[in-house]
């Protein structure tokens, strides 16, 4: 029995987790720093830019997603990105991923967002196969940039 | 002599045409439907996710950068996202992106925002080389995903 709701007060701990193994799934584990309190303190503020929806079998936390406000300059408006969708291991290849995929589309369409986007690595064949069955469009050959510490402090000097 | 300055109500109609340009550059123009109305809408509501500033060489306007706030699950902060970076072709080989972005990291240090990050095509050498050269990391091999239409609309029912 797959279910997901929204994220509560108190999730925090949960979302903590469903994060940091999607940090260790893209070899990540070495910058993650996130906190239980940073989610909750993310998640509840007045004007917050992050949701989360989480996905429970039977009452065992089981994954995650987390999205946050975005814009479209091609579209004029506000759209929603999916920044993480997680799986925890023991519960892999169950339709966790579709259920949470599935209630971040019903959240969308609530929301007036006409759309939904977010990045995958492209070695990534289990996404690209979900993401295909619902209809996504995916496009190859982007580039992901960041700009932080040292560099970004002599740019900005 | 270029000057970069944080957008004020009335830009809308520059930030449009700075949007469009690299809309048209990117060769999704068909997909362009922003209007000015909606630039001025999304800048200056009260629980505004996106910020714009403004390149000029002399009176006249030359770029643009539109930035959203984002959240690195990794980090548990919110972080800055550069959502586009764009010179009018009369402008380009000037300095004038290279301008814009070092306004854009000002701004992010004196928000707080621990980094910057954005997405760039992978044939997009100009963009490769000045981003290098101010010290981002570039990690190809993303894939862009998006969903949106009758496909959202059917995963949502």
């Amino acid at each position: 029995m797959i279910t997901v709701r929204q994220a509560r007060p108190g999730d925090g701990a949960i979302l903590m987790e469903t994060t940091r193994e999607l940090a260790a799934n893209h070899g990540v584990l070495d910058t993650f720093t996130a906190t239980v309190e940073d989610f909750e303190s993310a998640l509840f503020r007045p004007d917050a830019v992050i949701g989360a929806l989480l996905a429970f079998v039977g009452d065992k936390p089981a994954g995650a997603a987390v999205w946050h406000r975005s814009f479209s300059t091609n579209r004029g408006k506000e759209v929603m990105y999916l920044e993480d969708l997680s799986v925890l291991p023991a519960f892999r290849r169950r339709g966790v991923g579709q259920a949470l995929l599935k209630d971040v589309a019903k959240l969308a369409v609530a929301k007036g967002y006409p759309s939904i986007y977010w990045m995958m690595m492209e070695w990534n064949e289990a996404g690209r196969a979900l993401y295909t069955q619902v209809g996504a469009e995916l496009e190859n050959g982007t580039t992901f940039c960041r700009l932080h510490g040292d560099a970004l402090k002599a740019l900005a000097s």
